[in-house]
């Protein structure tokens, strides 16, 4: 399994006037951790673009436990469970408080898809190789 | 069966460099066709919150099927299946294109809160008894 | 002189913890005004992408005399003030509530930009025609 | 006078169908940097506005020179060329690019208000004591 993690700062922007943060402004957040977990496996979601995938989200379940306040420093931990052997690719997430309460929990389905044709793809080998190394 | 529809055009600032609608904007989209369903039975969700009552997103199911485009002229379908009975309240959505193409599909699972206490209430009555005539 | 205006309602997403609409959003509002401007013209900005010209923003000022609030119906007034000569061209903006209060003034620089080399370049011939008219 | 810097990456949200960062996303980056700004003296401005003391934008002025990517790491520079003597505070903004590029550079006035009144006030008197020593 992968696991990885990140911290955001809530920004003004992303509260309502239920002086909370906009349940909407979680999928952001959970780009933001997906980005980073990429990151850390010696690649970027930006490099992928160039190589001609893109990843379009196709399921997004979200609950919504407690609320993050402004100016939070909110940790979101990300986990990879399964190896993607398709076009697939399945994240979890969670967001935590500054005390470590969970406030979120978020399920993602992605595609490997071939950013001309939109046709499903796979994900890049070099992404792959680094993955297996997780999943042994 | 309460079934309500509103319409929304795609903004510049909710595609995203995919071009197409950022996935995490279908949560204002569904937020608008609630407010719209709403206001149709007489009242409205900015009185609900007048009249100390606060409704709190606690689940949200996505499934995106196909994209949605800059300038699209969107119809957002709202469907409320059951009569709440208690603090919970469940809305469908599903997201159509010109064409009448369906592309996106979601689940809202909201909570009726005391805006004081923060406690678990129950819809005003005013709204519960306008609800009452589409579920006979 | 051109003038146009529209209407839009006030999202929940769009409000912060000052309860009042978030200040970066007005762009979002002056992006759906000249849109509706440049539709009324006959043309789509969308077309002007399909044409192989893009309009960045170069300029943006804005006053925020009065708060606008949540649902609120807003009108949002466009006006193009003189006949663009070459690769620019300025909108002002006015934001009313439904009292006809002005809430907050915009002035918008964009710039006609070729899409494949990003030269500045002029408004399409088309657009140029159909506003000449308003000028005379 | 007061500088302060701090770094923002591009998120995938931020970006439109330019392929750039939507312009309207630079108020965030402008109120990320002045939080980060007051931080650095020792308050937040969650602080001042459990204090009592609301800080809304009257005016925005930006200019965009060259665009900002997705994943960018962005620096912005946050100066206060003038110790605030009354309900008035000016602050002035630089967006910088990984090459030190200069992306866009943005002057935002907040008023002090009281929250409770929407009076205007002046700075708490802990900011403002921390603030005199950068203008000496």
């Amino acid at each position: 399994m992968l696991t990885s993690q990140t911290t955001i700062r809530v920004r003004y922007s992303e509260t309502d006037q239920m002086n909370v943060v906009y349940h909407g402004n979680y999928a952001q957040y959970f780009e933001v951790a997906r980005a980073e977990a990429i990151r850390e496996m010696g690649m970027t979601y930006k490099d992928m673009e160039a190589m001609g995938i893109v990843m379009p989200i196709v399921e997004l379940h979200t609950k919504f436990l407690r609320p993050a306040l402004y100016d939070d420093l909110l940790t979101i931990k990300t986990q990879l469970r399964e190896l993607p052997t398709d076009h697939r690719i399945e994240f979890h997430h969670e967001v935590l408080n500054e005390s470590g309460k969970l406030l979120t929990i978020g399920r993602i389905v992605l595609y490997f898809l071939d950013a001309k044709t939109m046709a499903r793809t796979t994900m890049p080998a070099a992404l792959a190789q680094q993955l297996e190394s997780y999943f042994k």
